[in-house]
């Protein structure tokens, strides 16, 4: 029976046919180019999308598993995002019968897993657990409330259980936390060849065999590396301590992920080893989990930059929650906004005199906002790649000050002259209120928004967490006490 | 002869030695943590910094040559970031009578790297880039000034120049530029014995043995790839083509550089090799320039985003040059600025009769803007980590829309009522005025900050460019014009 699920089955994959242009060549194998390997994530992602929900709603599961099979669990991971909650239970169910399901939760994210895992009965859990590699089990039980990660503890079997209660001892965003127990250690007493044999006894489950890391005594502590085209060059017979490089770089359990990431992007490691407080070997952090957290990092700073928080996920949230998060914030600017009220309303009698300084005080606010937000960007961009140097502080505000003199004084002067010629028969005066005033705010907004970060960053505060908002609300009042203050001066208000 | 400069040097081992808290195991070897390699970068940096300043100052070549074998080309590249121009040119000219000249130039920022290479005659040069990875020499040429590019690539030999000017063909920021074209390619007829023997005898240049890319016929056309470890699995005497994994995703040339790194970030690779349009192999990627990547284009969003242009190395330009890029964006909020100074000017009698609604306008303005921020930088950052569909504009939009009714509701709401018993005297409905401009106009700046960008996107114009002072802008003129009519129409004015 040719059914329409069937139809849209054999539509896609000729769609998929066509836009990954596979082309076969002369002995008939497929090449499969990952350019267009993108669009799947884009137009062709929406493909898979639709077939699979309208599979889902057919409740065709047949169609549903084989479409399930060909798609990249990391594929998945994409479809679910954009699929609702009902869809994503239905489609779930069909997975939760195939042998991908531990693979598929591994490349899901965090808020959308646990959603799903919600429906399983803790015995079912447990079986899927024990297919994952340790360090996403970890990850999930992590993630479970506590009652039912305990439940799922005690129904695991021994060594899973204690793999899995090793890796969750450590801080999720510390190198414990993110680091696989699943590494090749060799001893130094080996030979090459012992050590060829290892390499191809060692099951498939191996997160990655490019370095070797090489430990000394039973306590299995590091003491070099070898990566594995170096031990080919070498005759079967050497020990290994004598041909390994033992200028290893390694990280600690306690690591902050963000300094893991630091080094293995400055020193282009593929993977660094984590060892304990003595030295023993216990893990590795591979180079596809630093790619995430550098993402992770910049996405919390971007969105704390802003003041919305730091979930990368807010986009999954709900609207209520998604405004939870984002209030907080929003409550320093509105703060900040009375106590901009209190100061204009006492320069009413000044106001009154001259209204024309309300109709000013947008662009003296604006250009000082727009300008302090460039800085502050520019300088926790700078400390989140290393490229400022803490020690030399003065000098980076100096300059953002000399920037901030320098544009203030272009765009005041211009400003200032065609306020002058506007009001040069009612107010001669109010070009340099408005000139001085927007040089004056916008020197004052470049040194604020650079100085603040950099002093968050000394007293250990994150410099992306607060900058934001804190300079914006900062230069809101600064920028129009000022505005009124030099109007006073020199209107002789 | 103890000199000063000696003493120096001694003391910076020892503190090095301290910091890094080298251990010796019971074999006597050291054991390097990388946790405090990172101190190395913030306040052991300083340390080198210092030193080499100091040995620059007093000239003390030898010393200086002693530390710069000893310190990472990596950790030069920071160090050269903090030097004046004069102690570069300086430290440079040790540099480069050292052997190392080539690597630390391949990671030192590229406007430092101009400056240095300013220095030197184009022979020098060509015998620089003859030791540097062809990629590396590639990027040196594209920057120089095209007359010293031509003169050197003249005096290099005829396969220098040729493997050079194959990668000066693509765009930097695609594949093709990124690439490096020093890969382990096999023909799949090659037996299991065979290749493991190329492998022994490829000279140390390799990029990164870990995928072995199988390529078929004369043309060398790639046709699957096999992990150096299953390499290793198989009997001596087995044929590549029958044991490697012929679905292999490759990228073309002309591939841009986010895409690349999308595609090996969501398949966690650690390479991926480049075709040209004939599928025949010419380079591989490898992960860490996918990190710079991404660094690099988290950077130019957060730059954009704040409208301070897109030059990562901003931090090292000069005054002036740093206010030129950061001008135009300004002025876009200047020009917005003068339109508000027209709008409020237009409502000039309104002001007159109620002159508290200019203490008001900041807060009403600021609200606006910093939600109508929250809301571009969640979607912006939503476009770049593939986590928004772009077929579901309506849906993220109505979302925000909603997000922006309940907070400014809720904001509105208090800052009213607050209002309301403040003005109740006067002008009793002023706190109607501000709770509902407030709600109105956080709802508007929600949706105008989503809307933006994913308008932008969809013109394929990259959202972060123009999202920040367009909005930023745009919601001040329809802040305050929102504002005021709102007024005008519920005090009866």
């Amino acid at each position: 029976m040719l059914s329409v699920e069937i139809l849209f089955i054999l539509l896609y994959e000729c769609r998929i046919l066509f836009y990954l242009r596979n082309r076969r060549n002369n002995h008939g194998r497929e090449i499969m180019k990952g350019v267009v390997k993108k669009e799947l994530i884009g137009n062709e992602g929406m493909v898979i999308l639709d077939t699979v929900r309208r599979l889902s709603r057919r409740n065709a599961v047949d169609n549903l598993l084989r479409l399930i099979k060909k798609t990249h669990p990391a594929d998945l991971g994409w479809v679910f995002r954009h699929l609702v909650p009902e869809e994503r239970k239905n489609v779930f169910s069909v997975i939760a019968q195939t042998d991908l399901v531990g693979e598929f939760l591994s490349e899901v994210d965090l808020s959308i897993m646990l959603e799903l895992v919600e429906t399983l009965t803790p015995k079912f859990i447990v079986a899927i657990v024990k297919d994952m590699a340790s360090d996403d089990a970890a990850d999930l039980l992590e993630a479970l409330p506590k009652e039912v990660a305990n439940e799922i503890r005690d129904l695991m079997g021994k060594e899973d259980r204690e793999e899995v209660d090793e890796l969750l001892q450590y801080h999720p965003e510390s190198a414990g936390g993110l680091m696989s127990p699943d590494f090749m250690a060799l001893n130094e007493e080996l030979s090459v060849g012992d050590a060829i044999n290892r390499v191809q006894d060692r099951s498939e489950e191996m997160e990655m065999v490019f370095y070797l890391y090489i430990t000394h005594g039973e306590e299995g502590q590091l003491c070099g590396v070898l990566s594995l085209r170096e031990l080919l060059m070498h005759p079967p017979y050497r020990q290994l301590k004598n041909i390994m490089n033992p200028k290893v770089l390694a990280v600690t359990t306690d690591t902050d992920q963000g300094e893991v990431a630091h080094i293995v992007s400055q020193y282009n490691l593929l993977a660094i080893p984590v060892v304990d407080s003595s030295y023993k070997l216990v893990g590795i952090v591979t180079v596809d989990d630093i790619i995430d957290v550098i993402r992770e990092e910049a996405t919390e700073d971007f969105l704390q930059m802003a003041g919305a928080g730091k979930d990368k996920e807010i986009l999954l949230k709900s609207t209520v929650d998604n405004a939870i998060t984002r209030a907080p914030w929003l409550f320093a600017s509105w703060l900040g906004g009375i106590i901009t009220v209190f100061i204009v309303t006492s320069f009413n009698r000044e106001l009154q005199q001259v209204l024309a300084l309300a109709a000013f005080m947008p662009v003296v606010m604006g250009m000082g906002g727009n300008i302090a937000t460039q800085s502050s960007t520019i300088v926790v961009r700078g400390i989140a790649t290393g490229r400022i140097n803490m020690n030399e502080l003065a000098k980076v505000i100096f300059k953002e000050m000399r920037v901030g003199f320098l544009l203030g004084g272009v765009y005041g002067l211009f400003l200032g002259i065609l306020t002058y010629f506007g009001y040069s028969a009612t107010t001669p005066n109010l070009g340099l209120v408005i000139g001085i005033s927007i040089m004056l705010v916008m020197t004052l907004a470049a040194t604020v928004g650079t100085f603040v970060p950099l002093v968050l960053r000394r007293l250990d505060v994150d410099a992306a967490v607060a900058t934001g908002p804190f300079v914006t609300t900062t230069m809101d009042i600064l920028g129009v006490s000022g505005y009124f203050l030099i109007a006073k001066f020199l209107l002789d208000l």
